[in-house]
């Protein structure tokens, strides 16, 4: 058998950094979705009550690509009080011509939060005014700071405001993007305020009750939602999915179920059967994107698996060409 | 982050031998799935046309064990033109109480093969007569020499005859498996002939069409079938399933869509809402397994989860006391 590369997180953080290439590929296989003949099944989910567990696989097979992915992502919420993280997780690629496991990918999410993070700056390449220059981010995690690092590839940003439930994580987020990205970044106490003027907004939050009021965005704002992925998550005002032109989800059949869409819909602001492209066909040029300079843009991302395996080949492909990580031969 | 341990075939052929650990260790797993909250979500399934691959995921969470398995099960039939075999596969084993990742066994299917035969001792210790010596085996490949020394486990297994479309694999499957279990095994050319006094008959073919006629099997025999895992697969004829008293599924929900039960339901020979018992529930004793020394019982196999689970524990198990594998810290 030919040896399965192992990379660990450590490696994938050198090897796989927030950058236009990360971007590039989400966009392709974003694209890939709405053009080719993709195979990507239902999540697979275990859950394990017990201990507060719950189990994710993703995967998909993109044509073209020399791999697909398979993506498992273990939650476990009683794991902070063992001094252990919560959220883990691997990539294992296989080669999309034999089957062959080739890479493990050890990556404890990392890779998932990259491509995340990508498909961000790929809904506002598409659905942001050109001239996009201040964000609004509402969360002050992991996503918060790589949402703007990825926006920042795609659009001339120059300032951002930073709000948290807890002004201090906003105020700690403020300070170390301000310095990792050269712009002026503040953080500030109140939605409403970080929102106005603002040309993007990006909701980063695992919120089950709106936070994001439909009256405070400005005409010819973009607005990116990637906190919800479950069906009691809920960041954005149904009124501004209805409002919204185009409203783009990142698989629509998932945001129906997942995202903010699915909000809407039990609000009935929007009908079961109203269709609305997904940023694949958005990418492609199949659907339109962002069509004038008033209009106020949605995309609803809930996460899938041509991201991970988009992500993962990038990977495997870059540790192939620097020889890192440890092979091994079974 | 603690030790992931990767283990080789060759380490997980030395550790798992099917033997009655094995089979003990799959037993309880059936009694889990009648008797706990087991977690067996359906599985994934993803399919590659250009390359004739298909993956199967499976996983189950069996409370108590300590861990659950990711298995992932490619078959890419384009192989064997590349040298390669169809057939491959890995598990994943994380830890059920904080979902990290703790052994990765690189089995290529084996465990697979052990756990199969394993639930058919199963099935016919709670099944078969128990003065059963005489054993039919339709087929010849790996499956069939490992259900004929799973069930010399737990019967006193004395004749053997193997029948198999290539005479020839049938020839050489008698001579290895009689030198193995020092038992008498002969080849034989007609299925019919086969079968007759035979008190277990095992079916382990990829037959697409019933090769085991109703009107062949005596009375007080017990069938397992086994080689059933899709839906166009059928090695039964419906009619001895609807006679079989009882037939035993080891997953209703799965063998009326991919077993024998599946062919028997379309043939009208069985009601679409007919109860069944399924293998887990005979094992608890909360249904009959055999009633009479003239009844035929028929247990059809499909795969379950449960039994990918248990048996990567105890290969995990036996690993960390025998201080095998290989031990991969990130």
């Amino acid at each position: 058998m030919p040896a399965i590369r192992i990379l660990t997180e450590a490696e994938l953080r050198a090897l796989v950094p927030l950058d236009g290439e990360a971007v590039a590929c989400v966009e392709g296989a974003f694209a890939a979705l709405a053009t080719q003949p993709v195979a990507m099944p239902p999540v697979l989910r275990l859950d394990i009550p017990e201990h507060r567990g719950e189990v994710d696989v993703k995967t998909a097979h993109v044509p073209g690509l020399p791999g697909f992915a398979i993506k498992i992502s273990p939650g476990f919420f009683d794991n902070p009080k063992r001094g252990l993280p919560s959220l883990n997780g691997m990539m294992v690629l296989f080669s999309a011509t034999t089957g062959l496991a080739e890479a493990l990918l050890l990556d404890n999410g990392y890779l998932t939060d990259v491509r995340t993070a990508a498909a961000g700056a790929v809904a506002a390449r598409h659905l942001a005014r050109a001239d996009a220059a201040v964000v609004a981010v509402l969360g002050a995690g992991v996503q918060a700071r790589l949402q703007l690092e990825a926006l920042a590839l795609v659009r001339p940003i120059r300032e951002a405001r930073i709000w948290a439930r807890d002004p201090a994580k906003a105020a700690g987020a403020a300070a170390a993007l301000a310095a990792d990205l050269g712009i002026a970044v503040s953080a500030v106490p109140d939605i409403r305020e970080a929102v106005r003027g603002a040309d993007v907004v990006v909701t980063t939050t695992p919120a089950e009750r709106p936070i994001l009021d439909a009256s405070w965005v400005d005409p010819g704002t973009h607005v990116t939602a990637m906190g919800s992925d479950a069906e009691h998550k809920n960041e954005i005002d149904p009124a501004l999915v209805a409002r919204a032109a185009p409203y783009v989800a990142d698989r629509l059949a998932q945001t129906r179920r997942l995202g903010e869409l699915h909000h809407a819909l039990r609000a009935g602001l929007v009908g079961e059967r109203e269709a609305f492209p997904e940023l694949g066909a958005v990418v492609a040029g199949l659907a339109p994107g962002r069509v004038s300079a008033e209009a106020i843009t949605l995309c609803d991302l809930t996460g899938t698996g041509v991201q991970d395996t988009a992500i993962a080949n990038l990977a495997a492909a870059r540790a192939a060409r620097a020889g890192a990580g440890t092979p091994f031969t079974t």
